[in-house]
C-alpha cells in the first residue's frame, strides 16, 4: 500500500542509490513494506539497503521476506550479522527458514547460534517434517496456580519480554505439566488479589508436538482461539503455535489441494521459485498416468470401429459426449472433496450424498440431453446434416448424455469416498482423473445406447 | 475430540434422555467441543439440551454452532431466550447469523436488542456484503497518547470486559481519529510511568470499512497481525477486525476458487445444506455454458468427416488426443490462477510465465507423444491393428500430442492473465473451460497434422 504510494519517490531514490535517505524514509514503515520493497530491488540493491537497517528492524523485516530472497541475503551478509539476524528471530520463523535449507549449510549456521537458541533450533528440527513441532516456539510465560493477578503482572513485566505471545498465559504445575491456558485479558480485567486458580477454567485444549500441521489448523478452526499450547507425549508444556502461522498453513493446504485438482503432485514452493524441470517432472507423472489411462479410450473405440466406419456420424459426437461426462464428474468431485477437507461431510454421508448426486445428475442430464437433442435435430432440419437417420441419431445423443452425465456425478461423488474409506487422500481423485475415469465408461456407455437405437436402420 | 472419547458415554445419557446429567458433564467441555455434540443430536433434543445451559455457556456454545442449527434453535427457543443470547453474542458473530435470515425475521430479532446493541446490529448491517464493515466488532479499547501505562492498565480493567481482543489497545486523538494500535505486551512489560506517547510506533495499519473482506485476508497473511483496526473514511476509529475471522474468510475464498476450478458457480453454503435445487442450478449454468461450447467439437469434426470416413483409424485416436491437451491445460491454469489468488504472479510476470509454459509444454508433449507413437507401434506390431499404414498414424498422433499439450499449458496459462487483464477473476477460467477450449482447438491441431502427413497414403 505504502509502496504505491511513494513509489516514484522510491524508485528516484534506489535509481541515484541514495541509500541513506532510502534508510530514513522506510524505518517508519511496517517491516512487511519494508521487506515488499526490498523483494523489486536488484540482487545487489538488496543487500546494500538490507544491511544499513537497524538490527531490531532488520530482523523483523527478515521474517517478513520470501524465502528465496532470505537465502539471498544470508550469503550477501557479513557473519556478524548473519549471527545478528538468525539469534534475533523467532524460533519458529528460524525453523521456517533453516528446514529449507541443505544440511552442510544448517550446520554451519546453528554454530552461529548462541548456545541457548541453538539448543531450541536443535529439537525444533529434530520433530518430523509437517508436525507441530516444526511450527511451534518455546517462548511463552508460564506461571503456577498458586500466584495471584498482582504476581502474575509483575511475573510477565519480568519475563514476558521474549515471549511470542502475551495473550495467553500457560499454568503448569511443578513438573512442567499443563493445567490451564488463560487469555491475558482475565489477568488484565481481574482484581489483583484474586488467585490464578480462582481464574482457571480446566477446560485446556492442547495439541501434542507430534500431530500434523494440518490438526493444528483443523483445532483453530474449530475452537476460534489465537494461540494453543503443544504438549509432549507426557503432558508437559513445551512451546505454544499461534494463529498467524496456521493462516500460512491453511494457505498451503488449500494451495495443495487445487494443485492435486488440478492433476499434478502439489509444488513445495512457489510457482515461479520452483526449477523448471521440478515443475515438470511434478506434472508429468500424472499427465502419463492420466494418458495411459486415457489410452483405454482407445481401445474401447477400436471394439466399434466397425460400427463408426458404418456410421461415421457417431464419430462427431464423441468429444462432445465424453466431455459433459468428465465435467459433470469435475463438479460432484470438487464439491465433495473440498467439504471433506473442511469437515462438513465425513464417511458416514456417503448415502446421503449418493442420493443427492444421482437426483441432480438425473436433472443436470436431462438438461444437456435436451439440449444436444434439440440441437442435432435443428442442424438437420436447417443444415441437412447428419443423414437420413437425423431423428434415430439425436435420440441416441441425448439419451447417451443422460447416462454419461448422471454416471460422471455419480462416479465423481464416490471416488472421494472411495479414495478416503482405502486411506488415500481424496485430492487425488482430482478432476482430470475423474474425467480419464468417465470417458472411458462414457464411450462404452455412448456406443452401447447409440447401438441399441440405430441397429437395423444406421447399423 | 473429547466427543470421541466419551462417545458411548454421552450416547446413553441422550438415549436415557437424562439431560440433567449431561448438561453436568459437558459443561466443563470447551464451547466448540458442547457445539459438537449438539449438532449431533436430532432436533428435539438439541433444543432440549440447549436450554439447559447457563446463560453465559449457552452463549459461547451458540456461537460455535453451524448456521443451519443456529437458525433451528432461534425457532425452538422461548422469546426471553434469544433475546438474552442475541444480547450476549459478540456483534460480529450476530452479524453473521442476521445476514443469512431474511428481512423479516432480522427486524423481529432486532427489536430484541437492548437499544444500544440494536444500533449497533444496524449501523453493522449497514456495510455491503463481503465489506469488512460487515465482519468488525466495534467492542475495542481506545486510549488518548497522553496517557501512562499504570493509567491505561486502569483504564483496561474498568472498560476492557466487553472487548472483542484486549491484545492490541487503540490510541486516538480527541476526535477519534486513530494514531496507532499498541500490543498489550508493551503496556505488561513497560515501566508504569512510562507514557503511551512513548511506546507508540506511528506506523499503524489499517482496514477501510467498505474494503473487500479478501484485503483484510491479503493483510494479515502480509503482516502477520492479530487484529487490524477499521477507520471510516475521515480516519475515525470504528471497530476492530480479528484473524480468527478472518481464518474463516480464507477458507471462504479458497473453497469459492475450488469449486470455481471444478466448473460450477460457488455455493453459498455448505455442500450438504445446499438445496438439491439450488445446486442443480449452480451446476447447471456452467455445464450448459461448456457443453455449448463443446459443441464446436461436433463442427470441427464434421469438416473432417469425409477424411475419417476413409480413415476411421483417426477416429479412435480423438478422445486420447483432446484429454491430453485439456489435462495439460487444467495444470497449467491451476498453478497460474493459485499463484495469482497468494499474490506470488502479477500480470506484469505474464511474459515469464509464458515463457516457461511453452518450455515445460514442449517437453510434456514430447514425453506424451513418445509414448503414444510407441503405444501405436507396439499394438501394430504386435496386434496388426491400425492398417497398413501405421507407421505414419503413429507418427501423424505423436506429432499431433507434442503440438496439442504444448498449445494446452499455453492457453491454460495464459487465460488467466487474459481474464484478469480485463478484470474477470480468473477463477473462472477453471480447469473444465480451459479444456473446452483446447478440445476444440486441439481437433483442429490434430486433424491438421493428421492430413498432412497421411495425404497421398491413406487420406
Amino acid at each position: 500500500m505504502i509502496g504505491q504510494l511513494v513509489g516514484p519517490e522510491i524508485q528516484e531514490l534506489i535509481s541515484l542509490r541514495d541509500f541513506s535517505s532510502l534508510k530514513e524514509v522506510v524505518s517508519d514503515w511496517p517491516p512487511a513494506d519494508i521487506a515488499d520493497m526490498i523483494e523489486i530491488l536488484s540482487e545487489n540493491d538488496q543487500a546494500i539497503l538490507f544491511r544499513l537497517l537497524p538490527k531490531k528492524l532488520a530482523t523483523e523485516v527478515y521474517e517478513h521476506l520470501e524465502l528465496e530472497v532470505q537465502k539471498r541475503l544470508l550469503r550477501a551478509m557479513a557473519q556478524e550479522q548473519v549471527a545478528a539476524i538468525l539469534n534475533e528471530m523467532a524460533p519458529d520463523d528460524r525453523t521456517a527458514l533453516l528446514e529449507e535449507l541443505p544440511a552442510p549449510t544448517v550446520l554451519q549456521l546453528l554454530q552461529q547460534l548462541s548456545p541457548a537458541e541453538r539448543m531450541v533450533s536443535r529439537s525444533l528440527l529434530g520433530y518430523p517434517e509437517n508436525s507441530v513441532g516444526r511450527l511451534m516456539t518455546p517462548d511463552f510465560v508460564a506461571i503456577h496456580p498458586e500466584m495471584n493477578v498482582d504476581q502474575v503482572l509483575r511475573y510477565i513485566r519480568e519475563h514476558g519480554k521474549d515471549s511470542e505471545t502475551l495473550n495467553v498465559i500457560y499454568v503448569i504445575d511443578d513438573n512442567g505439566k499443563l493445567l490451564d491456558g488463560i487469555r491475558a485479558r482475565e489477568f488484565l480485567l481481574s482484581p489483583l488479589d484474586k488467585k490464578t486458580s480462582d481464574v482457571m477454567h480446566g477446560n485446556v485444549i492442547a495439541l501434542n508436538a507430534t500431530d500434523d500441521q494440518e490438526t493444528a489448523v483443523d483445532m483453530f478452526r474449530k475452537h476460534g482461539r489465537y494461540a494453543l499450547p503443544v504438549i509432549d507425549s507426557e503432558g508437559h508444556l513445551i512451546g505454544i503455535v499461534t494463529i498467524d502461522d496456521v493462516l500460512g498453513v491453511a494457505d498451503e493446504e488449500a494451495t495443495e489441494d487445487i494443485q492435486k485438482f488440478g492433476g499434478m503432485e502439489a509444488l513445495e514452493k512457489p510457482y515461479l521459485s520452483t526449477p523448471l524441470l521440478e515443475m515438470v517432472k511434478k506434472r508429468a507423472g500424472w499427465l502419463v498416468i492420466l494418458f495411459v489411462g486415457e489410452m483405454l479410450t482407445a481401445t474401447a473405440m477400436g471394439y466399434f470401429e466397425k460400427e463408426i466406419a458404418r456410421a461415421v456420424v457417431l464419430a462427431l459426437f464423441v468429444p462432445l459426449i465424453i466431455s459433459s461426462g468428465g465435467n459433470s464428474g469435475s463438479q460432484a468431485a470438487t464439491l465433495i472433496i473440498r467439504a471433506m477437507a473442511l469437515a462438513e461431510i465425513t464417511l458416514a454421508d456417503w448415502w446421503r450424498v449418493m442420493r443427492r448426486e444421482i437426483i441432480a445428475g438425473l436433472m443436470l442430464g436431462i438438461t444437456l440431453g435436451s439440449i444436444g437433442f434439440l440441437r442435432i435435430v435443428l442442424w438437420s432440419v436447417v443444415f441437412h446434416l447428419y443423414g437420413p437417420h437425423w431423428p434415430l441419431v439425436a435420440l441416441a445423443v441425448g439419451m447417451s448424455l443422460i447416462g454419461v452425465v448422471m454416471w460422471g456425478a455419480l462416479a465423481g461423488s464416490m471416488l472421494p469416498f472411495m479414495l478416503r474409506r482405502v486411506g488415500v487422500d481424496p485430492a487425488t481423485s482430482s478432476a482430470p482423473f475423474v474425467a480419464t475415469l468417465v470417458d472411458v465408461t462414457g464411450l462404452l456407455i455412448y456406443f452401447s445406447v447409440a447401438f441399441f437405437i440405430l441397429k437395423g436402420s444406421l447399423l
